[in-house]
């Protein structure tokens, strides 16, 4: 990679900023990545785009595929999921008309892009990109376990689908407002939309996992952190070869672990209890410390949702006292959040 | 899987008895994989073929495709590797005229021979077969983590290349002889080729890597053994998600881990010691435990090919004294690897 320091090789960047499409949608739940996109990238977003039957919208200006391209927008991102992961009939003219102004088609779909013969088509004849963030980056090196400079921090978990990508983003979020050089480095397809790159590295293939982990986060300055979003458990058994690979190759100086604490057992899997946090630091430490030796644990993050306020700082505040250390849900944030965020950086 | 107890999928099997193809080859080291089926297929290898140049022989007859076909051949394995992992020019006539003689054919190269127009033109116009054994099978499922029935062990450690695949062949052919049915359960191109199937597990998608394993060692009937060959190591900071994957997913009661007492260091990785054998016994029976509760050490198989014999045998017993388990090089055999069958089965 001749990437400069600290940035990712462009077969791993997505234009941005973003047009958010979503489509016919009427239901909230299956926009879950534009409303992500504009909880976390704003910035980066100049408008939305829906066609007939559409009720929902993210608060964005409603804009045209052209007025998108001159507010400067060079992609419109499928922002919607369907049942079935499929591209809607009825959206195949609204993404026509978009790669006919300019934009690229970025999509995290089951369905690819270029297995719809009209998108496969417009793009030929527009010479616009389709891209499917499920797809990895072509060259993926095997890894060297060679010490990169700069500083790692990546989340872990007791499960899946308990706050690792949403704990490394308001992490990163925290270090960026305290002046820390920091980048948000994402691993599932949601993150990645969001960063404007990254690898989805349940995609990878294994032999090229713990590569695919050293391609994420490239040397950086002595003082910056990648924040990198966590995928699996150490414990899942079927997903602990990507979190080994994951961790492994980004060789993090700090882990944060994610936990629910409402949860007693794996999700989607018979007869597996949730492992204790002190097992997942435990293990974390061990497996870890093969590729960075002063590898530490720098707090615990909490997904409280199913708790009252009350009822969840007293839990956080019992668990930090028997685990000495930082327990906080970013979502609610507060002290408990910020003496997380100092004991990451300490 | 609706294959029967203990079958593999037919996606998962090749077409035995096998032709050997040994190209143009002027060195036995590139012709290790007809070697390695001549060590540990030859029942199923009908015979040889070559093109001229070639200068090498397993031994076995020479034969025509058809005469090959005519003794019951069902494909020809290409079963050299030359610099570059290519099909060489000059092979390209004998492996046409085998599909004409109803061969399919079998390669373990980079090259993928649907790549070679005229291969590829001629098993459209003969309707045989072109399988690369490096693609895995197309439906492999998300892992379960249910408890198969039929009893497993798989070869681990502590590091890649010293003899996790001679170590389960062994162990499966000294099964076998004392009556046990016990099935050799591939995870590499040489390995497939000799069982007549299997799953490449380092070219799975790491999402799937555990579901990969399970789907390779199905239900079996309760005395039955599946030997399975092991693939990377815990400990290898680039291939440590394909072995934990398989860990996961095979489900052993029993490993053996296999060690070079010769090799200080990870082959082709700067900077990282090999671990020690208690350090691999350790941390498989920690992380394998989560799939299987009763996971123990069967013992070591020593890679001694660097020490003369005496030597060899010394190191191994004072090994053996201090771990307090049967340590032995299966090339050597003896008493020793005995003892370390029988304490596998105990």
């Amino acid at each position: 990679m001749n990437a400069p320091v600290g940035q990712l090789a462009d077969s791993m960047t997505l234009p941005q900023p973003y047009l958010l499409f979503l489509g016919d949608t009427t239901e909230a739940g299956f926009a879950k990545t534009a409303f992500g996109l504009v909880d976390w990238a704003r910035d980066r977003c100049v408008g939305e785009l829906a066609v007939e039957g559409c009720t929902v919208s993210t608060g964005l200006p409603r804009l045209s595929p052209a007025e998108a391209k001159a507010a400067g927008a060079r992609s419109l991102v499928i922002g919607v999921a369907n049942q079935g992961g499929v591209i809607g009939e009825s959206w195949i003219g609204a993404l026509v008309t978009a790669m006919e102004a300019g934009l690229d088609l970025v999509s995290g779909m089951h369905e690819r892009l270029a297995n719809v013969p009209a998108l496969a088509e417009a793009a030929r004849r527009t010479g616009r990109r389709l891209i499917d963030i499920r797809t990895p980056p072509a060259a993926i090196p095997i890894a060297t376990g060679r010490k990169r400079s700069g500083k790692r921090l990546l989340t872990v978990g007791t499960d899946c689908a308990l706050g690792k990508k949403y704990t490394a983003l308001a992490l990163h979020r925290a270090f960026v407002a305290k002046g820390v050089d920091a980048d948000f480095r994402a691993t599932g397809q949601t993150g990645i939309m969001i960063a404007g790159g990254g690898i989805p590295m349940d995609a990878v293939i294994s032999d090229f996992e713990a590569g695919a982990a050293e391609m994420l986060s490239p040397d950086a300055p002595d003082g910056h952190w990648d924040v990198i979003e966590g995928q699996g458990s150490l414990f899942h058994p079927a997903y602990a070869a990507v979190t080994l690979g994951l961790l492994h190759g980004s060789q993090p100086d700090v882990f944060v672990v994610c936990h629910d604490p409402a949860r007693p057992m794996i999700l989607g899997i018979d007869g597996y209890p949730l492992p204790t946090i002190e097992e997942v630091i435990d293990l974390t430490i061990r497996l870890g410390s093969r590729t960075n030796a002063a590898i530490r644990c720098g707090g615990v993050s909490f997904n409280t949702a199913r708790h009252g306020g009350e009822e969840a700082e007293a839990l956080m505040a019992a668990e930090s006292k028997r685990l000495g250390l930082p327990v906080a849900d970013p979502i609610r944030g507060g002290a408990a959040f910020d003496a997380l965020v100092t004991n990451c950086l300490a």
